[in-house]
């Protein structure tokens, strides 16, 4: 039995992944009137007299709504709402297991940008964060963006949480290689959700949290080619990153763009590269072959190419990079500290302390096991104190 | 350390009612990869393939979203959605308490008709049924009205909750004293969403469920007199209450209404009635006086008048009429027939059920106990049997 069959027992056996329990055992008249009418009227009205503390008498503080409209979900594509709510139980049970967060998934039946910027803001009190998860691209970013002010925490998980692993990786990558991370020379293949954030991070040039780029050469192409100036038709995003990266302006094909780079980065196409492709590139080059389940090139092709680290989305290879190293701690440091948003400061202190956890970086080990239960708590406290100090 | 105070320090030791619990403890990678990625990737397109085995994969087929705007939260009033939020938990702790059923509170921060309706169709996919709680009156009927045709059930606790646990003390009132239903003189005091729902049940001629009045002489008060057709103002609901009420149209207050009638049914207003009163009904009365906490009239007086049975609102007396008798079992039945709305006959079918599960309906007691577990087994029984029956 592959691991679809025994996927699908499992599910039919247990009928959904999740539980919603109760804290406590309500077995006399005592308790009903204390957890409910009338004794309940106590913490409403505290509440209503101080919304604050909202934080100290419900769920709010440790629960998070899992947001999807089900139009990217994993590499199946727009299946829809209803088949991405074991998609979302899934993520729901992450969150419980490495930070003790109460996940609940929200699936919507809707695809229209307006309605689900709406619908979230309507649907936030009884939650302390938001996570977006497989919402297709652009819309992902604009809904995103235009939920920042709703006073809790929105975090579109397929753009940052990829990125904010494979920024710990290009972190170590450095650490283990003792190259700078400014020097490097990046390609990024793929301009969806994940390739833009991680273009993002480390090429825009950011008041709020970074005064300069990490990565001074980061080439990103798309299915067409390297996005350069010349393309036509290239939509918003694009053309956004096209202020800060490939400072040269240079036009071709992603293996045009692979030859004496330093790094690649691939989030969107299974089998793109070749071991040659790999020895094109600079010497000893890191090698995040990401696209699940068949990744860009498999680690052994990549090795023999003369690649000096791999990682994968895989967990049957070393080096996986599986955005559960962040999204936990993430959420978890910033309930802890009542933040109203994850800003960039919270993101790269996430990254950094994902970083850190790997005590000395070899090309086994760049990143932390995707299952260490000690990952979050360390993520969470960089996310908590950086939130607490800007007071956010 | 009166009830609200121990209420509040519970509330805040318990930091939430609810907690979201992992059915199965991801110890493994192979764990991992089978209730998220890539195995899940299996019942997703399971369900993509044949959406109607989301009951079979997902937390749908045993999960509701408890709705609320907090516009009419307990007797608080419009405190608004933050403040409504332990309500709705203590209501999610009874459905599992007694049920079994995953309740999830979901509060809305607007408390516009179309947004409210618009949300709730969106939001639907995840679960089994929503239930309506503590929305105001006469939002709240067009609401629940608009939205009996997104597939699953969508119930209005405070209307219909009540009416079915008020229409079953009826029926044992009518066990016990070998009155007829037909022949009841009822007087019913208040106008808002349980007031309206008694009405309806009782006095309104449903082709879908009933083909006559089950009671054909009804009266209604709101907070200014009886209704009848020459009041002014009047709205739709008060309007639509008038073709099938107040037969002989008589107007008054609603101490004129109460002589000789055979019931009182109060659903707003404490301290509304004296000793005489209740004497100037027919003899041996039904009182139903269910304001809260504070009912129209102490059970001692309405004795002292004549009563025959009284019931109140209130666990320290007998005969609590408490809609916990019929919410959970009705959502048990309708989840488990996977019915797409939760009808006029399911609902008819509920409060038989909760009539026949006290054996001898007597004084002291004529509805069951409502912390007696068994109660929503018998209803839950009932209402899947004419749910599948009718193959809703």
């Amino acid at each position: 039995m592959d691991i679809f069959e025994q996927s699908l027992l499992l599910h039919k056996d247990l009928k959904g992944k999740l539980d919603v329990a109760n804290k406590l055992d309500i077995q006399t008249r005592e308790q009903l009137s204390q957890v409910y009418s009338p004794g309940v009227a106590a913490p409403c009205e505290e509440i209503y007299k101080d919304p604050g503390k909202v934080y100290d008498y419900t769920i709010k503080a440790n629960t998070i709504a899992i947001v999807s409209d089900g139009s990217a979900v994993l590499g199946l594509g727009n299946i829809g709402p209803l088949a991405a709510i074991p998609v979302m139980e899934g993520k729901a049970m992450l969150f419980k297991k490495f930070a003790g967060i109460n996940g609940f998934p929200i699936c919507l039946n809707t695809q229209d940008t307006e309605e689900i910027i709406q619908i979230v803001k309507n649907i936030a009190p009884v939650f302390g964060g938001i996570n977006l998860e497989d919402i297709s691209s652009p819309r992902c970013f604009e809904i995103e963006a235009r939920l920042q002010n709703i006073g809790i925490p929105v975090f579109h998980d397929d753009q940052h949480g990829t990125a904010i692993v494979v920024l710990a990786a290009l972190m170590n990558f450095c650490r283990a290689t003792g190259r700078k991370m400014g020097d490097l020379k990046v390609v990024i293949n793929g301009a969806g959700a994940a390739g833009i954030a991680i273009a993002r991070y480390i090429a825009r040039k950011d008041p709020m949290a970074i005064n300069q780029q990490l990565v001074k050469s980061v080439i990103v192409c798309d299915s067409i080619s390297i996005i350069h100036s010349q393309r036509e038709n290239l939509n918003a995003m694009k053309r956004e990153l096209l202020t800060y990266i490939n400072p040269d302006d240079i036009a071709g094909s992603v293996f045009d763009a692979l030859k004496g780079a330093d790094v690649f980065i691939g989030v969107s196409k299974a089998n793109l590269l070749k071991e040659e492709h790999i020895r094109s590139m600079s010497p000893d080059p890191l090698i995040l072959a990401l696209a699940n389940p068949i990744p860009e090139i498999l680690p052994e092709d990549a090795y023999k190419g003369g690649a000096f680290i791999v990682g994968t989305g895989r967990s049957d290879y070393n080096n996986q990079v599986n955005n559960v190293l962040a999204f936990p701690g993430i959420f978890l440091g910033a309930l802890q500290a009542k933040a109203s948003r994850i800003n960039l400061s919270m993101k790269f202190a996430a990254a950094e302390a994902i970083a850190a956890h790997v005590k000395e970086p070899t090309k086994d080990k760049i990143i932390p096991d995707s299952l260490d239960p000690t990952v979050a708590t360390s993520v969470a406290e960089a996310v908590r104190s950086i939130a607490l100090t800007h007071n956010f």
